[in-house]
């Protein structure tokens, strides 16, 4: 319920998310501290979104499977940066069925390293490659500062781990398993991405190359979206992947993993999220269309009810994901802001006239007022739901488009540098060093986000030191 | 592969399981003593499951939503049944972060608290109510003696959680999933169930009345497929969970909880499976159809794939799930053996014959040599593929169906019971004593398994005792 006004998000953007996955029943904290609760319309978001992944995994031959939760502790160390950039991290099982355990178990971060042991025992010749497994299932990683969605001690998400025979195929694999995140986000979600590979302080524990996709949050603010990681044979040479060639000579795998989780679900607050509230995107919205009867007297309740439960059921039959509030005892105007605040991309009002005149009014989510709102007929109105839809999620892409576009720049020197990762992303050149990225985050909080796939290949100088640099690279402040 | 023969059911009911799940790469052992890993063969089955249990459960108004793995120690000590029977077997988290935890933390064997405690905070009023979720997750429960899929530390399932206004709401709803449980056991796993309620002391730890389906495996003993709990209001009173009446007064939730994991796997595997491997139910599979090509020469290979390959995009173009077999260097009959191994219900042979007649051989699992196969026209083989997976579908549950009855009786005194419980169900009148049910596990390891919803009402003597019972109850060795 909406009774309080939402914070605007120029106000306070922070406090504007937070009671905002509240009040919409994204989720909620779970009695342990960081954790999360996915209550069923925030689950029904992820659902979504889940089919949307599998379909386009299960396109380019991936099968799905589930490995354990609990991995020995030992596995992890057999992976030198792996475990140093996990182990800080870990929840540990010491106590199993009232004994304490001979070997601590962890509670898996991520798992590459129980999905290597397996691997190692499957994989016996070339025959066997490639091996494309994902999985859908939660991890824990004991992070101090959480923020439901974006940073959680549990979050749920999937991991894409694939094992192959030559160095190209598993670089063709990283590189295919993020173009699907692309794709997804921009087609799907309606986020505008920027798709690139992370700096070496930024990459996976354990890969030697890591991707990732970037988009800009509403209030300037980078997130990272989805990662894929090249993992070379670091995994296959901790584990011993190995296989049989063609000439009968063993060889190391090369394998990758690849990963998305709820914290998507963020940036599709973050960036579609006006002061009103969710906007959600037609194709993964839960609820595309609500139906609000509108009636005073119980006669005219009886005769709008019955045309707008058959206007929902005309639409369900057509696949569109309609809802008909049939709650008695709240205002039409009380229930335009409770959907508006839940993001549903089109509402549909029926009202005492528009039974005798078969007609109905469409209201927008994307546009606010008149602006949004039209009057039709109801004959014809399951083909113009969907057209709408189709609008609703182009106009969202486009919005999140222009706001991105307006706020990155390419600045000319440090100070305008400065400035512009204040409002959004600076696409700027780097010399590659460390210490240069090391003194950018200490002076602006501004990290490397990433280098994008899509560069002019031009030379110019580095933004902090002048030194020659070929890449220009998008820094900004991240969640 | 099937190189090796599986040991016979009659030989070795346990070897021949065991084998028979690695085999056809259903699961494999996990690192960690007792977990598994649900292979990708397996996990398509599962998937399959878990879409046709989800349909339903959308279908009677229930939603999804995800609760944290992680509960602290104190929550399951709230109800006194449900920590008695869950603390032997929990799996705790000690240390996170690097630091030992101010209070310990367990990985849930089951959820009824941490969900107990967000209804509490969630129900305010009868508005509220009924609220009907389910998650799909999974569990640790500390086993000691493991079996895959049937007994195993993590396990992968459904829980389903409900709160009611009304004693009799709860109970409507405890009985309507497990009819769900049977419709789902016996039209989509073609594996015939008596659903029931338990005993007293079989039932689950926190509940007021448990139900369940019982199948019973090919060896005779029983498997528990599916179970729904009415909790009356013992999880209400320990989470406080309340809601305001119409007339303003506070009033405790009655709660369910209802829920089917993979251990229905094992079921199928041993209800249906035979000497010569899995036989699963067409509804279910993960591949209905298997095309095999038959070939000698390179000439002959490239004429019969085109056959096969169009027949296999006609099949799938009618969402019938079907695979072509295009592993070279393997005979046609080792091939045979292997789809046979993992169950597929039906085989789509392929010859260069049947490319110059416009032929197709078609081979059920479900009837060994010539009796299940076929010589049939290529045209029109969707619909008669379609129809012939029904009648395997069909005959799996008859077959299924006859077995049981053939090894379930009623024996007339303690004499017959106990042969009747070396070879199947007994079906016997209990006085409901937790003594003579004690007795009689002790002496013969059976177990009361369920309590009929079908009785006949008539009274007689316990099979044990003598003294007055009305029910007749399922008796059997279990899993």
């Amino acid at each position: 319920m909406s009774e309080h006004k939402l914070p605007s998000r120029a106000e306070d953007f922070a406090e504007w998310y937070n009671q905002l996955v509240l009040r919409a029943e994204l989720a909620d904290y779970a009695p342990v501290r960081g954790c999360m609760i996915v209550r069923p319309y925030g689950w029904a978001l992820w659902e979504n979104i889940q089919q949307a992944l599998d379909k386009r995994f299960k396109a380019t031959g991936h099968v799905n499977a589930a490995f354990p939760l609990l991995i020995p502790r030992s596995f992890l160390e057999r992976e030198k940066s792996h475990v140093e950039g996990f182990s800080p991290e870990l929840a540990v099982v010491t106590v199993g069925g009232g004994k304490e355990l001979e070997e601590p178990l962890v509670v898996r971060p991520t798992s590459e390293t129980i999905i290597g042991h397996a691997y190692a025992k499957w994989i016996k010749s070339y025959r066997d490659l490639p091996v494309l497994i994902n999985q859908w299932n939660s991890v824990v990683r004991w992070e101090l500062r959480t923020k439901l969605f974006l940073r959680t001690l549990e979050f749920f998400w999937q991991e894409g781990h694939t094992a192959h025979a030559t160095y190209t195929e598993a670089a063709a694999e990283t590189r295919q398993m993020l173009d699907i995140y692309t794709d997804f986000a921009v087609n799907e979600a309606a986020i505008p991405v920027i798709p690139g590979r992370k700096s070496d302080s930024e990459r996976f524990a354990g890969a030697d190359e890591t991707y990732s996709i970037e988009a800009m949050m509403g209030d300037g603010k980078a997130l990272q979206a989805g990662t894929s990681h090249n993992l070379g044979q670091n995994f296959s040479k901790a584990f011993d992947i190995r296989y049989l060639d063609r000439h009968g000579e063993l060889q190391y795998c090369w394998t990758t993993s690849w990963g998305l989780s709820t914290r998507f679900i963020g940036a599709i607050i973050m960036v579609h999220g006006d002061d009103k509230g969710l906007a959600l995107p037609p194709r993964l919205a839960p609820i595309q269309a609500v139906i609000v009867p509108i009636y005073k007297t119980d006669e005219e309740r009886a005769s709008v009810f019955e045309t707008a439960q058959r206007i929902r059921e005309e639409l369900v039959a057509n696949d569109i994901r309609a809802k008909l509030d049939e709650r008695d005892g709240l205002t039409p105007g009380f229930k335009f802001n409770d959907w508006e605040m839940r993001g549903v991309p089109l509402r549909v009002e029926v009202g005492p006239r528009d039974v005798a005149n078969g007609t109905v009014a469409l209201a927008r989510r994307d546009k606010p007022g008149k602006e949004g709102k039209s009057f039709v007929k109801q004959e014809g109105l399951v083909a113009l739901v969907r057209e709408t839809l189709a609008q609703v999620q182009q106009s969202l892409h486009q919005r999140a488009l222009a706001f991105r576009e307006a706020n990155t720049q390419e600045p000319q020197g440090y100070d305008e540098f400065k400035s512009a990762v204040e409002r959004g992303f600076a696409r700027a050149r780097w010399c590659g060093s460390r210490e240069c990225e090391a003194k950018i985050k200490e002076e602006t909080k501004a990290t490397t986000r990433c280098i994008p796939f899509d560069q002019t290949g031009d030379e110019g100088a580095c933004i902090y030191c002048d030194k020659a640099a070929r890449e220009r690279v998008i820094f900004a402040r991240a969640y």
